[in-house]
């Protein structure tokens, strides 16, 4: 793959493929690889993605559809025949053919693997059984396995009969004859070794194998930790079935991310949704706002009569409840960042507790002071301005509990703490704004 | 390395590290990756890190450094002694020695560049020069490099003479008499050939190698475009001069996805930084959002007859400002994930606004029918209610503009979108909330 050459391809087709014509296009789809071609289909609105897909090779489209996101690949498998579609998986690794199948309508799914060899309808099916978040859902079948007693002319001498060896092979693994995972050896190991050496003496037995359960985040972070390119997978019977390789990881890593930025502002969507399919992603948090905000408005409604009195009331309170807002979101974020990066637990929760409140009162009177300045400098009212910064620094401190107890319990109560945490963190702080400042004008100036 | 055995470490050490005695955590340690130990760190408030820090052997703490993240780095490093530092570098490859030495004071850096070899000084000299975020600040200098016209044999019988490859070398590459790159040959393909075979014949030329000069994000692009476990680097005149490994890649995406989350929300700080030092990242954007806060409170200002006169314009005002906020954020969220993923561009940017806009008529209606409905319900007010229906329709409209318009502009004048962007945002969804709200009020109630 020429990169530069593909990236120019990439920019054209994006930029203007409605001025080439379906030949010039189809010739630059040629020069790019899958992951180009699935960011172009991404890139696109959904009638040009229809028209760019329609122009790909049968052969290309199963590598195309495993990069692309669930709903666009969804969206594109429903529209071709199960014919294309078996021969479009037909020469792909495990994980990727069952990436796509398993969203499948059954009756689709069991069609297709109908059409199939004994031996991959039945790989395959090993491969459904596999929740997709975990290493079972990561993992390729396509392992070259050797015997310890073997010599690494042996060994040599299989991988050449092999030909060309699987993509992302750093390693072989060791088994014996049961399948039971031994131990393995790096490829650089084996072309440096003497020929002589019997792989058992030199076979790597340290590295725990990855168990099939284990969630794929773990998978991501055992990766990170040991700087891995591929890891051998085994079964509750400590066989080997399967191993993981990098570029499957890298995904998991992105979409991990692309899942905490999107979640907190309460979208799940791809960038080129349909208007229908965009708007019911987002009208969930819209409506939980919309609540929260009633909440907050009867809180107001509260102070009515301070309100009637004092007609700055109403002008300077949205101030506190925002700043509120924004500090209880920074905290907010700070948690949801640990609890992401697992460096967050119950030893070191107090002092991040504590590190809030100092933050918070801190600012807290660099911010109440300027506040209250202002104000004054504003609106010529000295009460009003005091008040009003007491209450900014009441708002900030209880920033601080929402900012880290709402991730919290919504972790506790098994709920992905990134999504929809900012709506309710300020809530609370919205709350809590309107009722310091306004409750401490009705005592001071009522 | 035993990774079962050692998160189980991990897991202790952070947990616990204060009930443990000194020998213990010192044998936990002995049995933890760099990475791991990094992570122990990042967990830990600054005391408890200063321990651990201090408790790793001095030919770990170069690796250990390396892994964190550039403040705590910068913390530790000031720590230790020059000859400690100079002795803890030593076995390091070149982008991580690069790392570390660019965050010091120049005459300490210069110090310890004078108690090295001149071969080592001259490569990290080198290093230097290149700007952190570009493929220059990512590459090592531990390429492995042969002639067109070797023989496979040959090449086969000079990795034997390197002993040990350096880590993920899935590659070796083909490079001319005055060192300029040709091509490249997986260590796969070295292993499974004929050894008669010239180099030449079955090397792959149809890679471009990365420019020294590269982004790195734009390398970690190309690598998962691609699936690269290596690449190959060229300085302007074609020459090479290393290679970039897919482990420093999944760090560079690691560390732009959480500066995007962290970004969004105004701050930027590890999880763990002294209350002080948080406090000073997040000031700015709260004293930015005070500004916005009080241009929002002059605008209410504006109205003050009207609230005068109808106490619950105060008390429902707060409600068309939030849900525009929340509908310009989702929006927002898109936009800055589809510039991050290079999604967006000139001509796909019209069929989102379309899009955006039609999401919002309605999610508009929808939401303002509801808001509509409690309203009237609750406070028994026929006109007002109509009336904050129509306000909110305007303000999600308007909302779809600020969330797309906002990130555009501040990409087009260099800064990053995602950094205070929410902040802007929401600013313009107060104003026109407010002013769309009470000016209708104004108009049909007064």
């Amino acid at each position: 793959m020429n990169s530069n050459f593909s990236r120019d391809n990439l920019k054209t087709i994006i930029d203007s493929s409605s001025n080439l014509s379906i030949n010039q296009i189809r010739r630059m789809l040629n020069n790019m690889s899958a992951p180009e071609i699935a960011h172009a289909l991404e890139s696109s609105p959904p009638e040009q993605r229809n028209l760019l897909f329609s122009l790909l090779k049968t052969e290309e489209e199963g590598d195309v559809l495993f990069e692309l996101g669930e709903e666009i690949q969804q969206d594109l498998v429903s529209n071709i025949s199960n014919e294309e579609l078996a021969e479009a998986v037909k020469e792909m690794e495990l994980d990727e053919i069952v990436d796509i199948l398993q969203n499948l309508p059954l009756e689709r799914m069991e069609n297709i693997l109908a059409n199939m060899s004994n031996v991959d309808r039945k790989r395959i099916e090993m491969g459904l059984t596999f929740p997709d978040d975990t290493a079972g859902g990561l993992l390729n079948t396509d392992v070259i396995s050797v015997r310890p007693d073997n010599s690494i002319k042996e060994v040599i001498s299989y991988l050449r009969e092999q030909g060309d060896l699987p993509e992302n092979t750093d390693k072989i693994f060791v088994v014996n004859n049961d399948n039971e995972y031994l131990g393995e050896i790096l490829i650089s190991q084996i072309i440096t070794s003497d020929p002589m050496i019997i792989v058992r003496e030199i076979m790597e037995t340290s590295v725990f194998p990855l168990d099939v359960a284990l969630e794929d985040n773990e998978v991501a972070t055992i990766f990170e930790r040991n700087d891995l390119i591929s890891s051998p997978v085994i079964d509750n019977n400590g066989k080997l079935i399967g191993r993981i390789t990098i570029d499957d990881v890298v995904d998991v890593i992105r979409e991990d991310a692309d899942q905490n930025l999107l979640g907190m502002a309460g979208v799940a969507e791809d960038t080129f949704a349909p208007p229908g399919r965009a708007a019911k992603s987002r009208v969930f948090w819209l409506s939980m706002n919309l609540i929260t905000a009633f909440i907050a408005a009867s809180t107001i409604n509260i102070f009515k009569d301070a309100l009637d009195q004092i007609v700055y009331l109403a002008v300077l309170m949205p101030i506190v409840a925002s700043m509120g807002g924004v500090a209880a979101t920074q905290t907010l974020t700070i948690v949801l960042r640990g609890l992401t990066l697992e460096q967050i637990n119950m030893s070191n929760i107090k002092w991040l507790f504590k590190r809030e409140l100092a933050v918070s009162i801190l600012n807290g009177i660099v911010l109440s002071v300027l506040v209250g300045l202002i104000t004054y400098i504003w609106l010529n009212e000295l009460t009003l301005a005091i008040l009003i910064a007491f209450a900014l620094v009441i708002n900030l401190i209880s920033s601080v509990l929402a900012g880290i107890l709402v991730p919290l319990i919504l972790r506790k109560i098994n709920q992905d703490p990134a999504i929809g945490g900012s709506v309710i963190v300020t809530t609370v702080t919205d709350v809590i704004g309107f009722l310091s400042f306004l409750g401490l004008a009705t005592i001071y100036l009522i």
